[in-house]
């Protein structure tokens, strides 16, 4: 299975990078940029001391030859880069959107968001690509900072929303390749409404209390997964 | 110092009494019905053998004679109940909302959420108040089925919004009184057009798992309580 990283030259998309290359994955990170895609490639395979297979280039030969095309991009540059990749995503691939609609976008707070037309970041971004693309919404309240600091394990619980159950429950055995990192079934598409909000709230926290990663663990169950598993 | 619990009668009022009561605080239960709330009170006292003095009477006369208001009721009949305390609420007095916004309140699903015209639930209801009450949100996503189950340690943090950090930590000191309970500052009032809807997306990973009682835990920190003690 190939997977893009739209965005893994970001904080929170070389993090993801860097944990699911350092799990055995092979990784295509899709930047504005092939060359500085390709700069960020090699930064990620020396930071795994030579392990890993990932490769750098434009976001369209990204999108291309991904299976899961991770999008993780600002809320202001996020319509732009879906309308860039739309002719890139076939049906039936699987897109999962990491975005926060954080108001930092018009130029607010991180700790507060705007509301997109379409309900959510995610059901925007699958407004504008063509039908039966498989749409998941995820890693909104993981930290980049922590995602890259391969050393530390992760502490906190992915939201996983989405409608397609065998979508969510690929995002979900890739997210299980990371120590420590463990993902909830959050319900279908729409309930980003709520997941992508999140970000905002934990951007409070940390500002209170002067930190950087706070997160959230799910608590109710021993463990998550897939749902009925 | 006397607290008052608005909607007392409900699951999360009834859980939050028997808990503020057992760790030896004085409650009033506030009801539409004065018999209703002393009925329900005498249950209480039952329920903790006898211990704690808890009493039951109108909403008015509990709102007249509590220090600290918490206010747990149907986001249905919030507004109601708001305007029917008002006089009864004076300036410099606490009222903890913990409403959230279910789109249950008009025939829709628990785990959706309509957008109040305030922007959320608490601040519509400190526009129905005199200015100078200090609002404060919390416990949108505690189980009041867990709060009622005495023997049953608490395993979630309660997310406290406020923009008077003084309630914020009044209200902190009661939270702290519920054995393993914790709660975490999470911003100004205006954060509970966050939290609350955190309670729909609680709502949605209980459907998908057939749980009761998912809660949130706060990662990145030992401990939370107010920032910088």
């Amino acid at each position: 299975m190939d997977i893009t990283v739209i965005g893994g030259t970001g904080e929170e998309g070389f993090g993801l990078t860097l944990r699911l290359g350092k799990a055995g994955q092979h990784v295509i990170i899709g930047s504005r940029s092939a060359e500085k895609g390709a700069t960020v490639a090699a930064d990620a395979v020396e930071r795994l001391g030579g392990q890993g297979t990932i490769e750098g280039t434009t976001n369209e030969e990204a999108a291309d030859r991904g299976d899961v095309i991770f999008v993780t991009v600002p809320f202001a540059g996020q319509a732009d880069i879906y309308r860039a990749i739309k002719d890139h995503v076939a049906a039936g691939k699987i897109v999962v959107d990491c975005t926060s609609p954080l108001a930092t976008a018009v130029g607010g707070r991180a700790w507060q968001v705007v509301r997109p037309w379409h309900g959510s970041a995610v059901e925007q971004a699958k407004a504008l690509l063509v039908p039966g693309v498989k749409m998941v919404a995820a890693f909104h309240t993981i930290s980049g900072e922590q995602l890259q600091d391969l050393d530390r394990p992760m502490d906190s619980d992915v939201f996983v929303c989405g409608t397609d159950k065998e979508a969510k429950a690929t995002v979900g055995e890739l997210i299980d390749l990371i120590p420590n990192l463990r993902w909830v079934d959050a319900g279908d598409l729409t309930q980003a409404r709520i997941a992508e909000t999140m970000t905002a709230l934990l951007i409070s926290v940390n500002r209170n209390y002067k930190i950087h990663d706070a997160g959230f663990r799910v608590t109710g169950r021993e463990s998550w997964g897939r749902p009925g598993a």
